[in-house]
């Protein structure tokens, strides 16, 4: 886990198709990230050991997903001083609104960043990450303007 | 904790109003218990130590309440094997959909027995802890099936 | 019905494509089950007789799904002192939002222990089951923390 | 419960405040009733009773009120020819949608007759039943027509 | 519109897939119905002129189903003194919930008899029509005593 | 109704608390105004007539507020080719949910301009009205800016 | 865009083919139209630029259609004086639910005229335009007029 | 507006009795901001100057509460690339649905950081802007590090 600024954590494999969203803007913005699969629910170890962790392996900024009872967010953010970035992940029945209650709803004391829920939010979460981690590094600050100024120029101003 | 066969766990003292609704049947049976304050994100270690003693120590059945983004009652299944019953005590802007929708919703391969929003889910509790428990003792099976026959009894024919 | 310790009932044949992944931990744990159509609407005196023999016939849990309306599991918990583990199953224009109200929201003196919505609902119900019953018995519950324990083995640490 | 034409049932005294507003219209329109508590949960047993026997009574419509998950409107339809008229009453946390989900959304086979949630609905409810008596009283029915009239006339112009 | 006992009628051709269900018991029954298309907006005098001469042709009971902002039970309900069985029909977006609120929370004073979203509540609004109607017809009431005591002997013992 | 521009219609006496707020801006702005409860379910006639005459009889703009299964918006809307401003009223138990989907998903071929619900909404159905009335009124439409203006200039700088 | 009477603005080039049914009764009733993507979050200067612009260059409606959380037609309504008809887009988690809320429920002070989530929605805005603009010309009144009469009458009688 | 790290922006007065929880982590971490009312709606030109002004004059983090179609975080989020932290004020009728919506479902490229609905999710703002600001801190580290070992030291063990 050495060296990446960014972890993000899924509750499943299966979240991964949308986690994966989260990558674009790291990926773009040059910012190092390290990616895992942590069950709140099947590995309650795994998680403690990567939440105890994490600040200690140079992570900065964790990017959590899950859906359903979504208890990885929350229950990292216990456990760590680090901000976290949530992501609900849509679900079956529910589309994603049990995923985000399960999320959002954070009692005091304890606060997690919730994104919106699915592949935008992923995507949205490592731009989250970037703008927290640019507050630090004016290099990164001016990548990321420039890429907010290359995502503005690239919206149409004509329809079809 | 010891000899008490169901541990009521809340994860806040302002629960309490709420859950102490699961004493009721506990106590009309003559069940043992013990309540304690647990909270899943401020208290993460006293949640771990919980779950991984609560068999060792004789309980036999867990009733968890929480609200909000309510992860204790998965959280707490996800650390023992016990039966966990859980209720969602009900939140101030969303009335328990939140708690709802946060413990019922759990991802194949953990459990809980989810009860109803509010102090009917949590009377409940106590209720359904006790159906567990008689399935091994035939002494508390008679008095439930009593307790199950006074109900009945007590519902009024006429109204006013 | 003759030696099965849980029975698995539903509302109609089609929740049986939900409803039979209840019996996944129940098979690998070697609880013996039976199944059976219950349809508290259709044959309400059917549903009266399941419910008053069960206990007789050796069961000791009850699973019951059912969708929309959902009134099984509540009216068999209603007519025995079994334990009774309900599963709402996804409908088709609310997707299991009704079933899970229908289901969940039981009123004082009459409790079921609600899972999720759907298939993950069903495989958790026969996990509850057998929680419930390795209560009274040593060989099972070895067996269930060993199931836990290959579940916790197999979750992937890598993602893709 | 010789004579009454009408039985309005509810599944627990603390209904009855909201279907007491079912007696307005039949008051009015000189229908007699019945009331009753039937609780689908606690007095299952009289919940069949009064199912098998309503018909042969002389009842020929019957108003169900009740809450939460609001199980006996459909369980009543179930054993019973009649047309039920069914009234969600509204619940703590979830203000009657809870009820009115486990109400209206029958399956296929067993039908009710579902009103608005709480006091306007139990009102309507009284209404239906006069609707349905009428189609074979041509006394009734001129009295029901009246009755509408004069409502569309105590509806003011002016507003204050 | 001569001899039919009951109408059903739509906001729109595209409702006549779900609609048609309400004609299944019906048919079995040998009730005689008519179908018409009544859009409450954009036919607004169709509606007027349906209501106000339905109950002069013959027609009993009114069956009525739309979709979204549903407003053709209520309004036709408003306009005769017959009962007026209502159908939700699902819509796009919000998959019938618009239609149901629409429909069921009719203030005090217009009542309609509602049914479940889409197909089944179709099919069960039927159902309710016979209910109605043989209040005042012996054989009708074997008839539909009959067509139950089928669907009761319908519903298989077994799964798969 | 003579020389009023806008006609401020209601279901009920009741929803008048709310619906003055209409007026606020239409007094602000010197915009002629005429009040008039209209129940479509209790007075369907009156609505007819209405709707037929508003534009004969001057009105260029029509408020229509209503709660619960709220109708009188869009059937005003099928009855007159004016332009429908709709205010959902909150209502007792679903909190103005069902007001709103009740008035804002009309079908295709009727359209009415709705608002949020309760008194916000009521409040800029009075705005709408003057912005649709001040396409054609320059003088109005100087008010209208000079309105915004000092709105805007009322917003404080410092909390508290 | 110059002579335009109506600006249909969008917050997406995915938004066109919902929107694109806003153009259907603009063109039948010959009211001409421009389109434009405007992103409220994406180009807000851009949307400064269009909103501070629009009535200068002779539009008098503005559609603005936008999903998720909808910010297009509330931020444009704050800085014009013109009607603003919003559309709320269907959104892939929550069905146009959130897009619906984000632009309906707007505070004091600024307005938007909300029409159906969706197709319909977009459809009816064109609509709700037109309806506007006819206040102002009586021709544009006869042809909406006509339009109405051709839209009942081609509203069949019988289904199938 | 000079040496303050975070910016606590609300859409109205009225959102201080919430907002002012947003302060209670930052007071005891001694962390120095700065407050003040911008309206998305009412004040759009403030909101934009706000937004290009923010990080030039040295703020780091913004939190932004706002109710209803609540449009001030993400309009922030779109004219600045500091983070921007955001809370769902409870709004009347739809008690922070509408809020939580409108706020949390951002469409791909701007992204806010969503807290939990109402005072709680104010609250947590401060802590999560302490939790960013922390990263480029080792003294404010610390301290964040003792404030959430004295809260969970705080959590009762026993109840009542």
């Amino acid at each position: 886990m050495t060296q990446a600024k960014v972890a993000i954590i899924m509750g499943s494999q299966s979240d991964w198709p949308t986690m994966k969203n989260a990558t674009t803007v790291l990926d773009a913005l040059k910012i190092s990230y390290h990616t895992q699969v942590v069950s709140a629910h099947r590995t309650p170890e795994r998680l403690v050991e990567f939440s105890h962790n994490a600040a200690k392996e140079g992570i900065e900024v964790i990017i959590a997903g899950a859906g359903g009872a979504a208890h990885l967010p929350g229950m990292t953010a216990a456990m760590t001083h680090l901000p976290v970035i949530a992501v609900p992940v849509s679900s079956k029945s529910l589309k994603g609104m049990d995923s985000l209650l399960s999320i959002v709803q954070m009692p005091k004391g304890v606060a997690v960043a919730t994104q919106a829920i699915g592949e935008s939010g992923a995507f949205n979460a490592g731009l989250m990450a970037a703008q927290i981690l640019a507050l630090g590094d004016s290099a990164l600050t001016q990548r990321l303007i420039d890429w907010r100024a290359s995502q503005t120029a690239s919206v149409p101003l004509e329809v079809e």
